[in-house]
């Protein structure tokens, strides 16, 4: 045989004598080639076939046609699979019928035509049926090529084809298909040819070789077809990866009642139990179940007993061929190591793999089915960590939705946090935070949200808005407080007068309930249940062994003790970032910080920092204490200053009033503070240099904090201060003379000051190039991965919107840099400050703490940079957790070493 | 000796027998120690002396007092100056005087004090008149000796002792210092003591060597006394430089009649003429001529003749000593190759130097002075270049204010954009643009500028702006023109109502005169005459060197023919920067670009484009044509859209009325718009991406005005193609498949299109990190430095004005990044992106364009960063192409080789 395939390039077999290529050669042989090639190679039972690779897939489709030396080489192949399968192509004693299906390299049920039941024509089938083969059989099946060739070959709508199949049997009286005979299909197909033949101008060719080449070429130029290109741009399938064709003989659970098709999969997609399930149709072929026209029968007694169907189950029907599929499950999940979605035919009681794939499943499931495996003994630890999607383990943190018929669908947004919420509709964030304090239900629902907002958005149960993305300012806090977002609900109008707010046709009064869905996106009218998932064993066993193999520690992004209580309860091994600015709430912070930077009197604004100070004093306190022993980062304020200064003139007469200056003075004050590029502005420890006294102010509060634990006998946290947009070395020998004046001053009060260490976040290109310089200055970095994506590409996460999508839909852009660190420019940016830092502070500590430290992909990339912890948000961690494991596990594998025993 | 200097370390001696140090030891010695020991080493007569060098110095500072050990060691040192001079310290037979000068290591006349005549006492006068000595004289001495102590040591007022002197004089009927007789100047003495002890509480010591020292620790302390501190700040003299404090054995210019002190420089400072000049007095002391109480007389005759001062010249009055100071000024040329400010005293005939620097001449003398003195033979051209400020050259540029007594100074604001003029007042940009276009001369007085006030801009005699620094939008553009721009004026108002202009308590009308000087910030009522200087052959010649000897080529940024024709004068190689948003003057290139970035209408839009096109096609010919051969960058569109959009309510309205639109929505669609940091926002090829068929528009004008060219049997310029605000690789690539679309086009139709480079900026951290990537895809690099400034530092131009100052004065940064280059950060994020470049493209031409090519200390910069070239405004490109020789200098000199033979 290899003589033959050396003849026939670009062809590759899959054969019970030999077998070329496997589950690795997807993305040559497309993902269902490749695997059935695999199966046959286990000695699984395959029907023969072979494979048009994808490059010779791509020739085919570049030319629309086949060439005269394709068909001859088509030739050649079909004679091997005639030897093979003892039948011949186009013969009418003993017909070998073919099917054609096209795949790309992951599996993509439904995105690319499959071909069945080719070589067979009118005069085939009466010269067969005189040769004694069934009748009703044969009809059956060139009805279904003629289907199948109508919607991919001269593209007739299906609907057509399947209106004719219903007409008919209406006209008979007849609900199934299987009662229809011989004479019945001779109709139909007859109808088929009639609605070919008007909708193409041309009937299907009778000739076999002549079909097979037809349906290859459809099938290859499939790839280019625009349902199929927009297919792909949803599912983010790269243009060049293509399509190859396979051609198998084919096998029938059509032919008589002790045949079916079915798909199972091997454990329960839901729950994860170890138990098949799945469906199957007798006297049907695998188009009848996927098409969704039949309702299919269950798999498993068990199944039949749940479901409360009366159809026997496969395991009662035919018990040999259930066994049989039971020993293939088994064979095919301790080859693969993951549960499979099968697709099998049952031929005359012989049982048949068309297909497998990994079994998608839900985040309980591929948790319990992980672990599982792994005391199964089918899989290592590190392969059970590879398996589960960080992702998906978020899913399991949150509310979800006990989803009914019956409900009110009202829009789709993005769903922007997960998590799901029911409560009654405000659309003013005073009300919402006093309605929510006193108890009441409340989905806060805005145009956009701001930081004004964030007393409402720390109360409420969910926040839904019209504006914004997955890292709009609602969906950055609402994932930081674990409560579900919605955003981008581009048709909702808020009508504050009338009360109540529009989306697309319908009204919503203020008070009424809706329900957001934070994962799905989905705005529900009314009140829907809710369920609290439990995290199960299985979660708790596979975060450890994630903490036994990674070597990235995972801290929090936590500014009270509340937070530093949910991120120990995820499993935080520190505080990585506490954001001064954010640690007083309610309209008290704003008054202060407003008034720190609108004030020019210095009496007035020692004032302000000594309240601030007070504030803190108590916060630092209780975090100190409940992180005893673990460090906890804090940064000095970096309040931006133009998200807290009033925007319109109402806004700006009350602020006079509230700080009890004339409003020309305010409003004067405030456009003085407005700025051109706020990003790149007066903020960090530039607010620092500038507002005297602000840096010893806080820097006092935390050691005072420390001192205090200490005479109260109790152990305090690792102190580690950080210091915001940080440009150059000589920022940091400021901020070290600020200290040691705040030192001195508290060592001439006491003993000694509790050890602590300083560093800075990088955010700016300048602290990566002069990341050396920094480094004698600063004891730690902590990369800002988000302003450092704004500030290396020179792209503004909030003006972005209105031209990224254009990168993206060009492929100029892989990844939404805002969601996934870009791994162009902005990681070998960290890169760079990592080794220059390191070269000239060998100790130096590395970590990264915003919105990228808890993508997974993210958190890989980081993990490359040499990164020795990430802070997220604490619903984040067991997903760093996880994704932490997982880089251990790649980087081993790309450095050919084992990954360490122990974080 | 030497076995005396290593048993006082920190004392170095200038003595005939031995000299320790020299001119190269200004850092250590200060400038006078370590010039009056080089002078002493040539064989000049300098009265010796001894440093207490900085280290020293410091210590003694720190101290704020004498040491046991240090009054041995000053005793020993005292007694080899005794034993020099012959003359014994304290002795009243053969009386020694010291003085005693502290200094830094450049020549800061008056920076630092000096006491002289030190040594002497009533009592020690009494025995020394006794023994024989001149009692005027004596008393004389040490009436100064007293003066200088009390304002150095005891901090007494200075006016003080002048107000003793003046009245006594006064009361005498004397007006002349040297009528008072010995009697007068011991009267005088005793005053001033008197007045010492009532204000310091105590007389000075008599003991001479208590004398010195307290006189010593007092010159070394000068160096933090408040009023030396802010004079230190006022001229960039670092804190770390210290002081060094000299002690010199005195030589007396009011000895007798035979005597005198004075000041010359080596050539005319004015004008640079080969011709001694200067000032000199007899029977004075230097400090007579300095503090200018007393009119000086000239040294030469023909300095005599040309004030028209009765006074005898040195010339005729002391013809040996006239000769003697002419050896010595030759002598000093030629040893130090500047023109020499020499402090000289004449004691009874004989010639003494204390003092000598490089003279600070104007920039034409400055010219001229290196051109003559390569002629002379005392320099190499190579010296001369590197002795004229790059800066000085543009003061040659522009017109210059004849100042006169009598007109009034309204404000002092920022010198913007050199040169001066007089106009009338304007404060409304369209009409400026009328009157001036009608030929009136207008200064256009402004409280900023913005792109809308371009037209006016251009069509003005000068620009008066009361907010923004050397890099607000007036200042650049007024450079860009070179039109003089006096920024800065804070406390100027406009009030359009009334129709006048509030200056301090000055008001001026509309219509009315004033006269700016945009090298002073000056701004003076009424007319004032200015003169055009004449660009001397010097100036040629100096220009001429330099481009033999640069490496960096250098080209103009120039947006219109007018522009071109100006910088081709200048010497421009090519144009660097043609900003194609510029290229369209007046209301209607506004109106083109806010249709084009408002409208949603694809036909209004594209009508847009092809009017942008078509006003583009006429000025490319012009362009390409006036550069033949030369190369040419044309940038593609980039506006900076939110300058672009209206800002008021009524403005809205107007534009609505324009554009033909529904007010609402063009509110709506401004508002959409409106970017957080349009730094960061939708600019550059992010335009072009989301504006269908601009860059093919764009790219169509430029090649079909080559191809226009061709046809008219002309040489066209090199076209280089230039992408603003590139990110990545990817961004290029699709530029190219646009280009290549437009190429396609015009192939059809012509034979072939002539050729030309596509490049990008690099304005962006990104380009620079993965300029490897990028360089596959570009010809040529040209950094914009402003942009690349912003987004390394993470800092906005337009915002750093609040606190940047903080970051001066602080000393957290050395320069203002926006003046010069940063070369913490920037420069190196440049050599990254040049070395990455190179990497992948060879041959990749590599130039910078913007404000920073135009200051010398930049252009320093990047040529060691190993540019190809800098394009910089017209009115620069003298100055770049002296900084560029000046760079090849330095860099040959770090290098030990010998600079290019040819650029």
């Amino acid at each position: 045989m290899s003589d033959k395939q050396t003849a026939l390039p670009g062809l590759h077999f899959f054969c019970a004598r030999e077998v070329e290529g496997g589950a690795g050669d997807a993305a040559r042989l497309g993902h269902k080639g490749a695997y059935l090639a695999e199966m046959m190679k286990i000695g699984l039972p395959v029907p023969p076939g072979f494979t048009l690779d994808v490059d010779y897939s791509a020739r085919i489709r570049a030319r629309g046609a086949f060439a005269r030396s394709d068909l001859e080489r088509l030739r050649t192949a079909i004679s091997c699979l005639e030897e093979e399968s003892g039948a011949t192509f186009g013969d009418a004693d003993n017909p070998l019928l073919l099917a054609v299906r096209a795949a790309t390299r992951t599996a993509q049920p439904g995105l690319l035509p499959a071909i069945t039941d080719i070589g067979l024509s009118p005069r085939l089938i009466e010269r067969a049926v005189r040769a004694g083969h069934d009748e009703t059989f044969l009809w059956d099946c060139y009805r279904r090529f003629l289907h199948a060739y109508g919607m991919h070959v001269a593209h007739v709508p299906h609907e057509l084809f399947e209106d004719i199949l219903e007409d008919y049997k209406e006209s008979l009286g007849i609900a199934e298909d299987h009662a229809l005979a011989a004479t019945h299909w001779r109709e139909i197909a007859s109808r088929y040819m009639a609605l070919i033949e008007t909708e193409d101008g041309k009937a299907p060719p009778d000739d076999p070789l002549e079909q097979l080449a037809t349906c290859v070429t459809a099938a290859a130029c499939a790839w280019d077809a625009p349902q199929v290109r927009a297919a792909r741009k949803l599912y983010r399938i790269p243009d060049d990866w293509g399509a190859a064709v396979t051609v198998q003989c084919m096998v029938f659970g059509n032919r008589n009642d002790n045949s079916a098709a079915g798909v199972a999969i091997t454990r329960d997609p839901a729950t994860g139990e170890k138990i098949i399930s799945g469906e199957y149709l007798p006297r049907a072929q695998g188009e009848d179940i996927v098409s969704g026209l039949r309702t299919p029968w269950p798999i498993t007694e068990h199944e039949r007993r749940v479901s409360g169907l009366d159809h026997p189950s496969l395991e009662t029907a035919m018990p040999e061929a259930y066994a049989a599929l039971l020993k293939v499950a088994a064979r095919l999940e301790k080859h693969f190591r993951r549960p499979q979605n099968i697709e099998f035919i049952i031929d005359d009681g012989r049982l048949w793999l068309v297909q497998t794939f990994n079994a998608r499943l839900g985040p309980a499931a591929s948790l319990r089915v992980a672990v599982d495996m792994v005391r199964e003994g089918l899989i290592t630890r590190e392969q059970a960590l590879c398996v589960v999607d960080p992702d998906q383990l978020e899913k399991l943190l949150h509310p979800v939705l006990e989803r009914a018929a019956g409900q009110t669908l009202l829009a789709r947004g993005l769903g922007a946090s997960p998590g799901a919420a029911s409560g009654e509709v405000v659309i003013d964030a005073q009300e919402a935070a006093h309605l929510a304090a006193a108890g009441r239900p409340v989905i806060l629902v805005r145009m956009e949200t701001t930081p004004e907002d964030i007393p409402a958005l720390k109360a409420v149960r969910g926040v839904l808005t019209a504006r914004g993305g997955l890292t709009s300012h609602a969906a950055v806090i609402a994932r930081g407080f674990g409560i579900p977002c919605v955003a981008g609900v581009g048709m909702m109008e808020i009508d504050a007068t009338a009360g109540l707010v529009r989306i697309g046709g319908n009204e919503i009064r203020v008070g009424e309930w809706i329900t957001i869905d934070g994962a799905s996106g989905e705005v529900f009218r009314g009140r829907m249940p809710t369920r609290q998932p439990e995290l199960s064993g299985d979660f708790h066993t596979l975060l450890q062994w994630a903490d036994e193999v990674r070597r990235l520690r995972v801290r929090a992004n936590a500014d009270t003790p509340h937070d530093a209580e949910v991120a120990l309860k995820f499993g935080a091994e520190g505080i990585g970032l506490c954001r001064t600015e954010h640690m007083i709430f309610g309209t008290e912070r704003l008054a202060l910080l407003q008034e720190l930077l609108l004030t020019t009197d210095n009496r007035r604004r020692r004032e302000a920092l000594e309240a601030l100070a007070e504030t803190h004093g108590e916060d630092f306190i209780q975090l100190f204490s409940i992180m005893a022993g673990k460090p906890v980062t804090v940064r000095l304020l970096d309040p931006p200053a133009h998200e807290f200064l009033p925007r319109t003139p109402a806004e700006t007469e009350e602020l006079a009033k509230r700080l009890r200056l004339p409003p020309e003075r305010v409003r004067a004050r405030v456009d003085s503070l407005r700025e051109y590029n706020p990003m790149l502005g007066h903020r960090g420890i530039r607010l620092a240099l500038t507002v005297p006294g602000l840096v010893r102010m806080q820097v006092r509060a935390m050691l005072e904090a420390m001192l205090r634990l200490r005479a109260q006998g109790k152990a305090p946290s690792r102190l580690e201060i950080m210091a915001p947009f940080v440009m150059a070395a000589a920022e940091m020998r400021w901020l070290h003379r600020q200290i040691a004046q705040v030192v001195a001053e508290l060592e001439r009060r006491h003993e000694t000051v509790p050890p602590f260490t300083v560093g800075c976040m990088i955010e700016i290109p300048a602290a990566c190039l002069r990341a050396d310089a920094l480094a004698e200055e600063a004891a730690f970095f902590s990369f800002g991965t988000n302003d450092l994506t704004q500030t290396v590409l020179g792209l503004s996460r909030d003006d972005a919107g209105r031209f990224i999508h254009v990168y993206l839909e060009q492929g100029l852009l892989k990844v939404d840099p805002f969601v996934t660190l870009d791994d162009e420019a902005v990681t070998p940016a960290i890169r760079l400050a990592v080794e220059r830092g390191r070269a000239s502070r060998r100790n130096l500590q590395v970590g990264a703490c915003g919105e990228h430290a808890g993508d997974p992909r993210s958190i890989k990339l980081l993990a490359r940079c040499g990164l020795d912890y990430v802070s997220c948000s604490p619903y984040r961690i067991p997903i760093a957790r996880l994704a932490a494991a997982q880089a251990a596990l790649e980087m081993a594998e790309t450095m050919g070493t084992t990954p360490p025993a122990a974080s």
